[in-house]
């Protein structure tokens, strides 16, 4: 469920869409323009570089009540948002809200990405203001170390930069999260070690508010393009854990697929669900099929 | 020697093999369609993927008959043949045994490469039912430590997968093969150490009945396309054979020209010999040459 | 200030330069040809190949008297050129030096990259007679370790190829460099690990008559394009020299410049000074911008 | 309706399909591979080529019994075939028939394009063999008028080459062929004068039994991409007999449908019902839309 | 003089700009993005299809105090403004008008290209409304002959559609255009006979208050891109008023240069001075030069 | 029979004639560079511009001492060499000149195309000088209407510009031409009417001192690239007088083969003897072959 304009740039997305076997019936056609995103692709020492063009978007100026909610959650069960959809206007920020209510008062599961975007949030909002709200409707979080801290202000005493990556800070930090919000079921929290811009270990914890899992660990030597790789944790996440009905096998196939996403060009994780089962499954030693 | 369809496809596939000095002369032109192939390439955990399409190709249903040996072989002195083909249909499997037993009956060179391909052999036969009798015409034999096993039925104590690649094991193995073997005079093993779909080791081993030479092992960390490395490594063995007469410097020769067609796009090995004799002299610094 | 033909292939050089905001003003439009080269981009152990394309060029075969100095100085307070030029032909080293010896005259600083090119040169003399003049009038040098032996005829006690970066002997070499060229008053020296040809290590070294600092060491494990990376390091040294007014600031902006260089395509370092600075207060952890 | 194979290569054609919003729900997934041409683009003098790469493919080797019928018809009612898919093998032609028979068992509306390709039809029947048998399960036939005599092998005073398109042969034309297929309700024939690779002329007349109807007619100048205008033109045909449920509007609507397809690269006509319809109102002037 | 965004992709725009010689140093770095558009290009009946995508741009927020007048036209004896930047954003319209006054304040030449695009003006004000103030500080006005009636509410008995272009009807309306705007000296006028998307006629008429002078005649068969005609013809009318000092001269120029901007990919008329008085010079064979 | 550096570039240059068929072993590998050239590709009034690169290439500094001419013209029965190779160097005249001579005294037919270039010829001679003694040893010659008379300088009175191609005139033209070169047997002119850089006429006319034979006409409305046409024509001279031995059928496969080489892009004329036929014996309506 989203907006995107009426013109012919919008068609072309929902093909894209589409193609990929995504129902875009609920889609809303309106505002002005789609946003859009330049890259410029980061090796070695040198930082991949996002410029975000989103400023004007058709979700930017949606409403809540240009949606028929009756409609957008007739056959869905499983209903989830990031923190950059709130990050872009403040409508887009009470249209986040509404959704994410409405979903939990009609009993989806609400899952939830706190993703941090320090270039967005320019409407006159802080983060948390808005995404404390927005996650209190979620049962399942997923977030990486700084979006905890960024995004809800939960102080993290971990280092990223320093690729400081003890567990037993994770686990705090998760506790002190779901502490924040007592409906949050299950945190996710993926773990990148960033030895350089193409160089970076890769890993994720879950915490059920029993146990703190821990995935296996990726060393991801070659990255071929890293953006999408949070979003592909979180699709791998709700496949996992909806088909396997085990919150370790979900973590280790969001674990994953998201590392494969890590060797595919372009922000769509193009990859099936043999791929990521052979990869959890301990294949990883790329041998060419044939 | 080959086939190939007689049309624009055809055509162009030729032009292609004369581009790179190859006397495309005795290549019959018959058959519906050329067989092709499509590649993913991947990256770190990602394994590379090939998809067949030889289904219906004008080798698949070429038969000996259908060529004139004598034209064939008239001034060749080496017969090389690669287990793919025999793998792609019947008659392609009688058309491969026959072409070895005639260059071997006119005194010809007889070199193999057993490669296994399991998306091929579909027709009815498993590869040793085939393979046994046309690995019988060669004198010179390649492989790697799979292809023994899968295309000769000959069990090999080595684990690939686990990167397991001790040098007795490989001993055993080659003369296992050249025990069943009487003809083969030489067996060379390339030894593929897969750390992940881009950082692989690489080396051979060359038994000739009275040593086991190994060649120097190359750590090749940023693969750029590894398909074609066998081939390369037979047509480096051929060449470096007839030129140095001399096991050893053949063996690294081969071993040395199969490298650097990991570096090298596409799956034609473009590297000259002074590339390829420098590296056997110890430049693998890869300085800049201006 | 240099010659490109009066041509659209000359047209073409000169806007690509405007874009990047260098004044062409004084750039003469005269002769036959724009030089050009061919580049192979080498991986793993095998090296990139420069093909170049330079005989016949405009700059080869342009005169001193040829340009108007009082213009082409007139708002200039500094001159580099490097030891490309004056291996292209006769007339290019005459004007190479004049170039040079003019600047000196009126008070521009001089410096000088002693950059060796082994397949330039051809013209009938060998690089020391020619380049030991042109340095006689530079302050500042820059140079890799085989530049002072090829370019100037300095012998030094280091291996490249094994990559034994001992810095005292580098320390030995600079001050041999310093005292045969007593106007010199800072000498860099870039120094390359050449692991493979997409693996090196890169630093540098300044020896300014009283100390010898050194730079930072990057390790560069996935290069894009190393051909620019000398380039870069003079300019960066240029602009950090005047910059900062430090020789350790300028060296170590020099030396994350060029490092930066070789993660970016094509022979331009399409870096701002933000990137370059961000380096240099440490952070290479390559973690997306966004 | 189809066959494609279970493969990489099967999942993109399917993808491709579906981003165009066509229901591939019924499309079986078997057989070896997906059939493939070689396009050479003419111009002028030259024509374009067509090199088919169809032999082995999964339509190729599909049977009627394969598909489950009940569940290919649910919901439709309106089935359209046309002259390539019996071309392709014996079990083609089967399949071709057995659908055809099916879809008028059930009461859907059965459309054929009569479509004759000589490079194809070499399994051991004449077309006209074949074809007869389906089109006599067509209400709605659409042909050209090498068609009408190559794949039903009735004779058209017609010449194509010389540009001859007077309507009253076409009428002829049309009146001998749905009197040899009496339950053929209209008969579509589109009337291609071919001056150049890229310069024709394109209408279509359409008989009712009742009239013959003339569309308007097209000269296009500048053909970008004629391949697939014979399948717009009967896509048009059905969109538009649904839509208007008036002969000559539909016709009028698959002729400018068809005609706007020489100007789109690829074989898929990109256009929308939109743009059609300001053709049909006359607004060919081409002026930019902005 | 123009806004644009502080970040790289108003650099890269910045870049091209300063590659082709434009002084950009007036420009504005500031708001959120730059505007851009999308083309799909049409052929024969097919149009050219622009989408806008200018909502939230860099300029569409810019206020004339943003700008220091006295720094912009320090050096500048002429301003040239469109009917484009006005239809943008109520501010935009507010900082043309201000420009264009401040400019003739201070004795430039003011011109002005009337230019009406329907798929912008959508933030409340028709176009007249703004145009004819913005108009009034003109005294060199282009046109064609839609945007007099659509810019500026004057109406015009010519046929666009229909290629009716009958010089007296032009003279009529050039003359009502005149007599609406009194510091109009002069006003040009192009005439575009839209045959189909990549055929048209192409030539202008201008009107200086004593004669209406009309220009050669186009034939442009095979348009290449036809976007930028207009800019170019205004681009041309400056240069050729400005050197020639006549207005039948200036005007051919005009002509000239824009009829060879059909011939030219991208929307930036790549052609030199020497091109386009070749072309006035009657050279419209286009035999290769060489 | 030709020079080329012996270098990547070279190598390249070989592989790509060897893919087609040309047998490069009488090549000499030696001097500095391969020359190329820049072509923009004009369309309407916007003529096509070539810059040329030559300056310094293998050929133009090749001599005839460097060829062992028995080897080279060991199995040959034709040389043909156009006016392009004595317009670049003192030496390559002279070579050219050798050459000719040389093929002459051992009986080979020779044919010179005249081709004047006026961008090259700047050593210091004029053309006729130079092309006067080479046309001496040529039986077979081929030009255009410019190249009669800058090439050899005998004036025509035919205006090429003006499209006026009165064949009368040719007639003079070819009459005059033949008289200058008693040893030419037959001279073929080939007459380019040039409506537009994209749309040209084109025919031929050959004189064997008997009859003046008139080739069909070709109208090409849209060109594709136009370089390399006139090389096509003496290509398709060479081959249909030598396959048909009569000069009207080889008139006319050469103007057909030329005739196609407008649609092709590239400078190499990609179509074989069959596509030449075809058009021959009348089929340029450009239908789809499939």
């Amino acid at each position: 469920v989203s907006a995107v304009p009426a013109n012919n740039v919008g068609d072309a997305c929902l093909a894209s869409l589409r193609a990929l076997g995504v129902d875009v019936s609920v889609v809303r056609r309106a505002g002005e323009r789609l946003g859009v995103y330049f890259l410029e692709n980061g090796a070695n020492q040198r930082p991949s570089r996002v410029t975000y063009d989103r400023a004007g978007s058709s979700i930017a100026s949606a409403r809540a009540a240009d949606f028929d909610w009756n409609a957008v959650f007739a056959d869905a069960d499983w209903f989830h948002i990031t923190g950059v959809t709130p990050a872009i206007s403040a409508t887009a920020a009470e249209l986040s809200i509404a959704a994410a209510r409405t979903a939990r008062e009609r009993g989806l599961t609400v899952s939830c990405d706190f993703n941090y975007r320090k270039n967005l949030w320019k409407y006159g909002k802080r983060a948390p203001e808005v995404m404390r709200e927005l996650v209190s409707f979620a049962t399942i979080g997923v977030a990486n170390e700084e979006d905890c801290q960024n995004a809800l202000g939960i102080e993290a005493d971990v280092n990223v930069e320093g690729g400081d990556l003890a567990h037993e800070k994770y686990r705090a930090l998760a506790e002190k999260v779901l502490a924040a919000f007592p409906k949050l079921e299950k945190l996710a929290i993926t773990l990148r070690a960033s030895h350089s811009a193409d160089h970076n270990g890769w890993s994720a914890v879950l915490h059920n508010r029993k146990d703190m899992l821990t995935s296996r660990h990726y060393d991801i030597a070659d990255i071929v393009d890293r953006v999408g790789a949070g979003d592909s944790f979180s699709a791998g996440l709700i496949y996992g854990l909806r088909t396997y009905r085990d919150d370790g096998k979900g973590l280790e196939f969001a674990t994953a697929a998201s590392c494969l996403k890590h060797s595919i060009p372009g922000d769509i994780n193009r990859v099936g669900v043999a791929e990521v089962e052979a990869l959890m499954a301990g294949d990883a030693s790329g041998r060419v099929k044939r």
